[in-house]
């Protein structure tokens, strides 16, 4: 026995100092670890939350993982009891969530393990952007929010109200996606849509323009500009170094939509120029988990290059907040490590590559033709034909219910979205020239998918040119 | 064969009827599924999702619940990958989180299983809160958000924000807790602090206080009344039938904090009086679902009479949001079934009472006091003798370290919070004659924690003062 | 980040004492673990196995828990890798099972966490058997094989016949169920059946005929007497006191067959007695795990008063072993706690007399008669009428439609097993005076299942009935 | 909710026809099936098993997957009760093992999923070996039963017993394991141990020799020869075609130990050379699932060329069983599926040859020999020089600590086995001319694997001459 428990005590040991370099080196781990890596390090967090002191099974119920008489009682409002063995288990018994009254990422005396999961995330998503090309200057510091983009880029909004009461508007080069107008209303800010112009094929950031609007309402009136660089081809990513350079000069923070911007190098490299040297500014940088790094749903990266402010979003967040998001992140970029990661952005570049070329061609036997989008290097569009464009969107219709899915048939529409009229809604201009296919290359993808799709989007194709043709026979009959 | 075959078609059959019932009927079942039963449930909403239509396994890094080709390929940005099978199988490989541009409760089209999972949940909610006791008329319908209270209130500010643009303030019953201050001033409305008052040894609402203070900026100025319900004693809920009454009476909204009341008979109870026969006005109800359905941290339900509002609320959330909040209550009520719903609530009443009837019983033996607070039937305060405030803090850290957690010890101070003054901080009141003890029964909590809490109170109890006789012997000698 | 080493350190070795107190104690745990707790055990046994020291992911496949390079690298023919995640999840990680060439509790220097878990399970499988009811006498030790109790009823055998040599017949007082039969033939004995005699409505042992069976072919030739306590009314335990006296007297190995006699404290009462003050004598007892402690089917219990008989047992398997039953036990052992199990069993005895006088009511009212077998208090047997004999086994079959399993009618028939013949077989006699209807009350089931079985079995009584009636008013038309 | 009843049913359609497609053609599918795939399907043979026909939750203890009262009620002895609700989870609710009383394949009235799965698992198992090269003559089919290798075999000795009641011996080609042994000698048998023979620096089968044993005992008595493939070199494979025909001639069954040789092309090809054409006569294939095919230990596959016999083996087997090595493999061949079975079996050829020359390189550098054992393409030995024979086993053991599992270090030692002596143990031959050390290319190893082996190894290698030198001055001195 004597022998078992120096093994057991030296295989703690072991565990704990996977933890203690974790907790020094503050990066994700370059080789992927283990899941029972993994599992054991999550047991170590869980037992340090105090609803997992107890040292009894709950009685009532159905079994719970939390709770706790014997060791622990609970005497509050919230003691992190669980109810269903089935959701406590999938929480790996931690129950507490992250936060606490009025800042985020403060340590919540009752669990430290979970504080200690979020503080751990906190840097490895920093480190996570850095591996995928950002700056030291570009990402100072980031956190991590359990919220989408959306709704992060409305704390963030919120954080720059307390720096800039007087400010009522929010300049934004436009792109035809709900949710990051409805962040700027919902936050209380006027949008002044500031319209984008065409350059060859891509739509791009029409940069005189946006200085104009900065001058007509005045920079004080100006919370922030809320650039977008992800976005659907044929829009571009927006200019970020000249709207850099302009806010810096007119003294307008400047916030950037990065949702799915990690995964380009093309993206990271030009937000890095955006700041490099003092050039220009860049408040935040807000860009979604799932998008990104392949985790559920519901987190947001928020980074910048200055700590107070990342800080500062943080600690504007009122109470606790699920740390399920969080979680997802922490478990995948460790078991990911530095590595794999580095891989998969490379396949997904060798991808849109390959999708690039499969749709060139495609296109070109099919009296379609590749939109020249170069400066957008994770989706394309596919211009289609005049002829078939009444009928367009039934195409993207096809194509779902033939398992294709993310496709989208764009003919752009005139739209009032949140009180607010778009001429050319879905197309991000007021006029684009014609109506066009998208499709993308994400982190995940597989080679073999492309084949498939374009597969499958030729056989679509045809029949829906055989439809097409059999309605307008039918209404010529009538 | 044909046997198995039929066999498999009639058990999933079954289980169709299982879930088709639940569509049906909208509620949570009388009695709890077994896990057997939630788990084929869940495989049948996860089968539903795009991300699950993928016929062979993703090949890259460890394995993973999502991505797709063969059966699915996915060209979109957002596809619902998941790079870690341990993260996909935690949710049930469902990825897609919940809500879509513009709207929490709108159906995906990729992910009808995650969609159909929220809105049964938002069913099962209001229809727990009735459980509970609300009436159909306080309760017309729930949502639940994947945010905690906090946050949840501040976005039903920001909804009202669009119906009464010019309100600027928010009338609000002193409650000395943190993160519901911060969310008014997050959401950028000024808090209008009304003093509560003492009737015996309770804190009360001055509702003659609220009156005054609607009156001194006028109704239209007021964004709301943001009343309390759960508290810690000796504060007890807010009049809400008072305040209902007034606010319809002056035509301001009432956003009720009810974050843990759902547990308490007698809160429900006077909320269903404030607004019966339209008598008074509440606009939102708030609460928690880990403090009131034991589920970790991370959602919140709010409800109330006007379905539109509670509309409103959802619509103007954003884009898409993390569904784990949701799951977890999902599978809580599929699982514990009214009928137990109803145990645990009856459990937590005897609890309540039981710990009134040992802590007032110590305090009579230690030269302590249980206050007189009738009215809050969850919360329960012990004054502590004059002699020890002095050290009192240090007897809140003795029990945490022995292991009790969720008692405090209150003893105000000054102090200022989001740039307010509060004198008497902590407890409710700017100055409360005497420094006390909480503690609290809340649901989940068993019977026997109650046993060893006074038990280890009273251990405490004798070394904290032999301490603090040493500590003034020691003083003396000086 | 030094206070969060320090508490990571801490909680460690919190964890590591609850594993040392085990060590020390080798018993259940008088109250059970929490899940949290008996997943950071798991957690820390796994760390142990060779299997878990690599320091990063599998690379091939779709990821795994074993492998590994790094800090580990495998280059024999079983290394433990596990290819699936999901399977490796299920174990824990633990891959090597039990057992090493030629004993199945020989520690295996690969594995020694799942060696661990061995024997402690084989500690607590002890205890639970103690706590159950077993003196120390009877139950000296104890092993947990992974097979069930028809394949370790067999492995006795054979460790019996290195013993002794030249026996060639195992004298087995008859029985009706095919397993045990089987085990017999397969390890290559002849069964001597011993008919068993009526004592009222009680089916009981012939000692007089197990005596003369032995003196017929002499004690040298007889391997053992293969007893059988557990069983369907109207048969009876066997006469354990009186064979076990016997047993001794002619120097003939007596093994129990007591396959879910644990829970049955007047069994382990008669076994106690049997071997009490060396008045008689046992050698092995053969009990299941899934019958008598709630896991999966798949795992047996072997003990006895003699180490040296148990430990012989285990060092003749041949081989590996599957450790997921010894798992099971091991989970279920320490979650359930000795509090626990006793009061199962209290709860198992209870609704056995629940069920008897529901059934002797029941019976009463539709000319059925429960038959008096009050040394069988598991099972149950009510006669029914002559009038349906002919047409009993219809009756089981329609409740087992309804979704009534276990409840079987029987009667006897003539019949050929492993090439003996048996009148009456089914019934354990050549001839019962009448068919009958078993039911059970086993540990686990709920006294408001007994309401359900009596209900239904009502409504299928009358609809079987009916059912009759018809058919024979259909015959007598012809 | 009509559209959502109607994709739930459709969807569900989707998932049957999964299992329709595996119930009609009994193969591992081309492509491995996700993860929620096999959840699904395991959801839907779990619910056909009476233990999930429950409708209500198990009340007693912590939670259960099992039990079930209002749907159904189980009034047997063995109604698949799960007490923990952990231990329910990892078997995916399937708790009644396989097997049924005197048929481990017979399905299981109250449990048609989980005889479904065996079943399944059968067909998918016998598939599985032919992907990895066996013939339709070789592998006519294969049961997997749950117990490892050594037990296996016992049991299908104990069949062939039935058939030859008057065999009293096993031929056994020497192979230094005690497993094989001692499954003979627990299976009542008396080995007759057959020496191998050297051809250079391989060991391979006497094949005169066999045939001179069976001569001496006569036919009749043998019950078979029992033959091994797989095993470390330089021991080679039985020359299984050479004795597949001397059995044919003679008329005794052969039993072959194929351990972990499916993942060997060699092995397979000659095991279809020994029957095809009926040149040769082959009764049953042993082989472990967790060598073969990366599950963790437990299972093994009986196959071989005639049904009726591998059919025998199933029947003999006394009762019920753990079902779940079983379940791992068929969650394992789903996951994986037949292409990267192949891949992974490709990747071990390469591995093995690549582990072959590097051993030969760093062999030569320092004073050893790789030995030339070409007919063992899994295994491989390096002769080590005479010099540190005498020290050889601490090299062992220095890798071992070093985290080199699997590498050992043989020298031959005069020792006795079930009571057998045998010179040079640990070698396979009496005499091996020199000491050497093993290594080994199993399934799963990865590539990166060899480079730290071999620099491990090296480095190793380095302090072990520095201690053998230390000592050897030691000794001098003295």
């Amino acid at each position: 026995n004597g022998s078992y428990i120096a093994l057991a005590r030296q295989n703690q040991a072991q565990k704990t100092a996977l933890l203690v370099r974790l907790l020094s080196e503050r990066r994700m781990p370059q080789q992927g670890w283990t899941d029972e890596q993994v599992r054991s390090v999550l047991a170590m967090f869980a037992s340090m939350d105090s609803n997992n002191h107890g040292s009894t099974r709950p009685g009532s119920g159905s079994g719970s993982g939390g709770g706790g008489s014997g060791g622990g009682v609970g005497v509050g409002e919230r003691e992190g009891r669980v109810w269903s063995a089935m959701v406590a288990e999938r929480h790996s018994f931690l129950a507490h969530g992250v936060g606490r009254s009025g800042d985020i990422v403060a340590v919540q005396p009752k669990a430290p393990g979970s504080s200690l999961i979020q503080r751990l995330t906190h840097f490895m998503a920093a480190d996570a952007l850095r591996v995928a090309g950002a700056s030291k200057t570009l990402v100072a510091s980031a956190i991590v929010l359990p919220m989408a983009t959306g709704m992060s880029a409305l704390l963030v909004f919120l954080t720059l109200r307390t720096m800039r009461p007087a400010a009522r508007f929010i300049v934004w080069p436009r792109i035809d996606q709900k949710s990051c107008l409805k962040s700027i209303c919902t936050a209380g800010f006027t949008p002044i849509v500031v319209e984008q112009c065409l350059r060859g094929d891509e739509i791009v950031t029409d940069l005189e323009a946006v200085e104009a609007a900065i001058g007509a309402h005045g920079a004080d009136a100006i919370l922030c500009v809320f650039s977008t660089t992800s976005c659907f081809a044929p829009r571009t990513p927006d200019d970020v170094v000249g709207l850099a350079a302009l806010c810096k000069r007119t003294g307008v923070p400047h916030v950037v939509n990065n949702a799915y911007g990690v995964q380009s190098e093309r993206i990271m490299s030009s937000l890095n120029a955006a700041v490099e040297g003092g050039r220009g500014r860049i408040d935040a940088l807000v860009q979604s988990t799932d998008k990104n790094f392949m985790v559920p749903v519901g987190g947001c990266v928020v980074a910048g290059p200055d700590k107070a402010l990342v800080a500062a979003v943080s600690k504007l967040y009122p109470g606790r907040a699920s740390m399920s998001p969080i979680l997802d992140l922490f478990i995948t970029l460790l078991s990911m490590g530095a590595d794999t990661f580095r891989q998969l952005l490379a396949e997904r570049k060798a991808n849109y590559e390959y999708l690039r070329q499969r749709l060139a061609a495609w296109a070109e036997t099919r009296g379609a033709r590749l939109l020249e989008t170069p400066a957008n290097d994770i989706s394309l569009a596919v211009a289609l034909p005049d002829g078939v464009a009444a009928h367009a969107t039934q195409l993207g219709s096809m194509l779902f219910h033939r398992f294709v899915s993310g496709a989208r048939v764009v003919k752009g529409e005139n739209k009032e979205v949140c009180g607010i009229r778009f001429d050319g809604y879905g197309s991000h201009v007021s006029k684009y020239p014609c109506c066009y296919l998208n499709a993308a290359a994400a982190i995940g993808m597989r080679r073999a998918e492309v084949d498939v799709f374009i597969d499958r989007l030729d056989r679509t194709w045809t029949e829906f040119n055989a439809v097409i043709a059999k309605r307008e026979r039918g209404a010529a009959a009538e």
